[in-house]
């Protein structure tokens, strides 16, 4: 066996363990080989330091600082020594390697058969998870088989303050030049347990990494580092185990994260791996209940779902301080950021299946809202709220304004989860409490942004939609079709809180200036939302010039200078007719507003023209497909989605999962295969089975009822409870099971 | 008197010393009191380091480094001792203090009468000048009378080679950050002269700066830094004198810079300053022959005038290595860079008086045009060059895209100005050795920046236009203008060359592979180009989407809002109706190709949108509003231009002189009052006088003859040689004397 260093680092990722809370890349605990590279890396979801933004040239409104997700502390480290031998699977012979990753256990292991130099023969399973029931707990097993060595093994088991975060000068997507992040304030050790917290200079923030070990060790203490020597000896045959427990706490979520973490240390201590594995079971039974799709006949897809869908749930934060990163907690890509992707490409995943995670997703737009509003100022409005294109603690961290702040549409992105949450599940409290609030501050942005041309056309002007390949441009299909929905859903929300409980829409109002006036304002806006449509082709424009433009030169573009934006300076890119992903047609698809034979239109009109550079693309065009009905092109598109990571097809998963990708996949079966929309009159499907599956299956929880999908040769859904949805538009009222044909 | 720092501060600007060469800022020889700032700079055109710029996200084609001219070895330094006082202005007192620059001479003067805290009395005058004659020297000397003082007398001159850069922070048009540019290499000082060399790090340049006084003094050689003292003894009435000659010499233009300073200085000591300064009127009266313009009966503008005629002069550089800064050498403002400044404010005014001057500074875009080849093909093109936005050295040094490179329009200003040159002195020489393939070269970007619409319009996308309140447009008017004249003369030149030297057409042309077919492509194109018209209006649109966008609030907008970009973010400006500086009107004047009622309806239209945030607006509205005869805002915006650094009116003059101004000053006059105008046919007169002067009269240099033109009662315009001009479109022989009325 002949290790792959490329292979290796997409491991790292694609073998991550996280619970939303902690992420540990898939390191290999006992180290490389010389002349390997590894991102060894360690985060907390929201855990960031303050770093300065540098501008060749800076404007007013640019951000200064911005946040960065913090490699923390390295509990990875465990040393093997046999005999006089150190362990390394880069040296003497593999006779097997097997990696995993349980989605169902919620564990992963790493099984080597391996032979020394010297010829000893052993057999290693490295167990690691990290614990779903307690969110600050990580847990590493290491058993030991001695094939044919008899004599003493030494374990080392340490921890190790001296981290840095990854820098890759070359790639602007991953980092801009700060490593050292993290500095070491305390070291503790005994021969029990022992931590090392440390604190970020500017942010303020403080983690406190605690140890233990399923039995006492010899504890050697070094500057920022801690390690514990056990010595066995062992014989043909038998098994030596060691057990590491390990527990991170931070100042942002507890005040004395020393002390809170030592409690949790202990508790933890008290159970063994194989209790903490079945705890963790259980809860993903839990959660497989809901969440599980089942892909008749394609086991590799099956499974590739599945992962998917497991990593989100791994990525997803589960307290008001932490969304989803871009990368999830995988790797350091997008330095941690939380973008749109949240709310459009894996809310949907979370709303119909896990609502009290995707309330709390939810949540933490209203936690920011502050910040929100304070950079509604800076971009000069006077009232409303901005949500930030790219943030950890709220405010806006993108350095490049074209294709950062001028997303405005992210306001309406994250309105449109509000809204699809609400309509699924009818949570008032959720609308009371802060659901309007968002909804209604975001919203008031656009009466600012748009403004009524002569004709008395709403339209909105130098934004830039999700489509980074073009920027700055005047009414984004995208952006204008969301603010509609936007903006009409603003005032149906108000007056549905206005109706449940007067006192608390009128007391709202009040607090954010708000006014039946402004809100018809709203109204009338969205009536007249501008879209430019063009006539002879009976397509929808993607902006005022792109019919304008010229086509990209596809013909005369060598593969390698895929994806454009690394070998086109923008402008060449912004004057042709290209796309980086799906712009139009996503709105289209997330509001099912338009007639299909002009979607249709629309289709095959910019299909042609888009690169999928962005991960964000292949997801969005297999549901477009789907919902014309073609077969192999829906198929195709998600043969990419659901393959992405898994065959490093964008050539850079070693800096983490592309989770926003992961909802996608979700998404197609859901959305796309399963036709799924969430309206105002409740749940719609219309399936539509590619050829190349036998079957698909899904289950979502209806305002907290189990409805099962199941497409086959029929479609059949079960419910759990009576409740009315729809099919192909025609309304049904299911009762346990129902069966109907496909259109 | 009490000092304000800020005026100081200007001061240094206003009475800054240059030959084009050198720059010396009007800094007070022996320093200042305790508390105050001063930026003490010495400047040497086209010297300049290399520095990183920093982006937060980078793209494709983002330049990754720039030039900086930096401030060289400080020469300024004499330090006056009276018995056992320092002189200092800041203590005792003034009892009278005089500055003054005497733009006929060529020389600043300092004169102060001074009163020592011990009642010292004595009368300093301080002298100095930069050269037009040795563009390395520059001469200091000062004059020491005592009134009631007897005793000892202590000169001490240095030369500092421990220099910074100066650094603001807080105002992106200053600096980014790199102070210390400058290292010591080498010292050598006897008691006659000395030396310092220093080197600067990354682009490897090095400078030499010699000195040597009108007699030896005592050596004192610290580190960095050498000291000359000079002891005398005065009496009541009695003056002292010290003259200092400094010599800067640099390894861009000399291969031994030591030596040929050496020898340069060696000149220069053998004689004395009032030979120089002999030398030196004789070399201005020359300039001013051409240069003078007369306003009659209003001697402050009279001479603001003249003294932007001379800052012209002073900052221009008059070698192949550089051009004019945007703050010519009179300060540090936007790094020492060269803009299209130089080729659409500047050089009208070289071009009509000084040729050869004017030649050279359009030379420079040939010197660097392999620069502006690479860069073109960086920006996705195969063919031709695109000229940087600012550079020093050629290269593209725009950290900020938008306003940058994406300012396609300076490719046609430096045609423009090529054009306007050949139309004026007929050179074929010019033509021959490297005009056409300026102009070829950077006309063919259009070829590809461009292509034609479904209606065969040709259209330019995603540029930006002088205007740089709104950005990445498509059919800017002034782009889409100038790339019109500059493709259409593009195909003139050529076969003006062909016609004149087919031989060296055919060379170049091969040499670039130019061909007649591309040529008539330019043709085509120049003659399809697309001009967005606002029928309803009767007037041309800046760009496509300019009519769509909603007005700025001007009236909400108070005083301390402005400029603009200083207060709101770039988004909030670009999409509304709102202009930093004239764009549309700017090729309309240029090109003189509208009809004078749709150049009205424009000049109406776009007048109040404008804030004039940038210092090239009022220069040309008041061209504009003389084209149309409006006098009294022609003169309004006249005043504003012409007294723009010496009132600071743009609070920023301490950065340096807006030396574009300074050359739109003179256009006012000369293109405005006069409207003068360059066409194919020769000279152009559009006279017409502002009722607020009494008259104003100036000379061109039409190819080697003399013209006076004077507008008072009468116009009146008087000609060497010989030659046909244009007065109110119609044609005129003029033979030495000729006078016309006003229409």
């Amino acid at each position: 066996m002949k290790w792959s260093n490329e292979q290796l680092l997409v491991d790292e990722t694609l073998y991550f363990t996280g619970n939303g809370y902690i992420g540990l890349r898939g390191n290999f605990e006992e180290g490389y080989g010389t002349g390997f590279d590894s991102i060894r890396g360690t985060y907390i979801n929201g855990f960031y330091e303050t770093i300065d933004i540098a501008y060749g040239e800076s404007a007013y409104g640019f951000p200064k600082t911005a946040q960065k997700m913090v490699n923390v502390t390295d509990t990875q480290d465990l040393r093997i020594i046999i005999g006089d031998e150190d362990l390394s699977f880069f040296t003497g012979e593999i006779i097997d390697f097997k990696r995993d990753l349980d989605i169902y256990k919620g564990i992963s292991t790493r099984k080597v058969h391996w032979k020394s130099p010297k010829g000893r023969e052993l057999k290693l399973t490295f167990y690691r998870m990290t614990s779903f029931v307690t969110l600050e707990l990580a847990l590493f097993k290491v058993t030991l088989e001695s094939i044919n060595y008899e004599g003493p093994v030494f374990f080392i088991s340490g921890i190790n303050g001296d981290v840095e975060n990854y820098i890759n000068p070359n790639d602007p997507r991953v980092a801009s030049g700060h490593g050292k992040l993290l500095t070491v304030t305390e070291v503790k050790a005994n021969e029990k347990i022992g931590s090392i917290t440390s604190e970020t200079k500017r942010s303020g923030h403080r983690v406190t990494t605690l140890v233990g070990h399923s039995n006492p060790g010899q504890v050697d203490e070094h500057l920022n580092k801690v390690e514990w020597a056990f010595s066995k000896t062992i014989r043909q045959g038998q098994t030596e185990t060691l057990t590491k427990y390990v527990v991170f706490t931070d100042s942002i979520r507890h005040e004395e994260p020393y002390k809170a973490g030592r409690d949790l240390l202990e508790q933890a201590l008290g159970l063994t791996f194989e209790d903490h594995a079945s705890r963790q079971k259980k809860y993903l039974d839990d959660f497989w209940k809901y969440s599980k799709i089942r892909v008749k006949g394609n086991v590799s897809i099956d499974e590739a779902l599945n992962y998917s869908v497991y990593q989100l749930l791994s990525s997803a934060g589960k307290d008001p301080f932490s969304n989803i990163c871009a990368k999830g907690l995988s790797g350091e890509g997008y330095e941690g950021h939380y973008f749109w992707d949240t709310e459009v490409y894996m809310l949907p995943f979370f709303t119909l299946t896990n609502p009290k995670i995707a309330k709390n997703l939810l949540k933490f737009r209203y936690e920011t809202l502050p910040y929100a509003r304070e950079r509604a100022k800076e971009m000069g409005h006077n009232k409303g709220a901005k949500v930030p294109w790219r943030t950890i603690k709220g405010t806006e961290c993108s350095a490049y304004f074209p294709a950062g702040s001028a997303q405005y549409h992210i306001n309406s992105d994250v309105a449109f989860a509000y809204i699809q949450y609400y309509l699924l599940h009818k949570d008032m409290d959720f609308l009371k409490a802060f659901g309007l609030e968002v909804v209604y501050e975001t919203a008031r942005i656009w009466l600012d942004m748009g403004h009524f041309n002569d004709d008395g056309d709403f339209m909105i002007h130098c934004v830039t939609g999700p489509d980074e390949y073009t920027a700055i441009v005047n009414n984004n299909y995208y952006t204008n079709a969301m603010a509609k929905y936007h903006l009409t859903w603003t005032v149906r929300l108000a007056k549905d809180l206005r109706d449940f409980d007067e006192d608390a829409y009128e007391s709202l109002m009040e607090r954010i200036q708000g006014s039946l006036d402004e809100l018809s304002q709203m109204e009338i806006a969205a009536r007249s939302m501008y879209f430019e449509y063009d006539e002879k082709l009976g397509v929808f424009m993607q902006d005022d010039s792109f019919m304008n433009k010229p086509s990209w030169d596809f013909s005369n573009t060598p593969k390698d200078k895929y994806p454009l934006l690394l070998h086109y300076h923008p402008l060449t890119i912004y004057r042709h007719k290209v796309l980086k992903q799906a712009d139009t047609l996503l709105a289209m698809l997330l509001l099912d507003d338009v007639q299909m034979d002009v979607f249709e239109r629309c289709y095959d009109y910019y299909e042609p023209l888009t690169t999928h550079d962005s991960s964000l693309s292949p997801c969005v065009y297999s549901m477009a497909a789907s919902r014309i009905k073609r077969s192999h092109k829906a198929y195709e598109f998600f043969n990419k989605t659901v393959r992405l990571d898994l065959d490093n097809l964008h050539h850079n998963t070693k800096d983490g999962l592309h989770i926003a990708n992961a909802g996608g996949a979700y998404m197609a079966v859901v959305y796309g295969f399963g036709g799924l929309r969430i309206k105002a009159d409740g749940i719609h499907l219309n399936p539509h089975l590619p050829e190349e599956l036998e079957g698909v299956a899904f289950s979502v929880n209806y305002g907290g009822t189990l409805i099962h999908v199941e497409l086959g040769d029929k479609i059949i859904v079960n419910g759990e409870l009576e409740v009315k949805l729809y099919i192909y538009d025609r309304p049904y009222v299911l009762k346990g099971h129902m069966e109907v044909n496909y259109e």
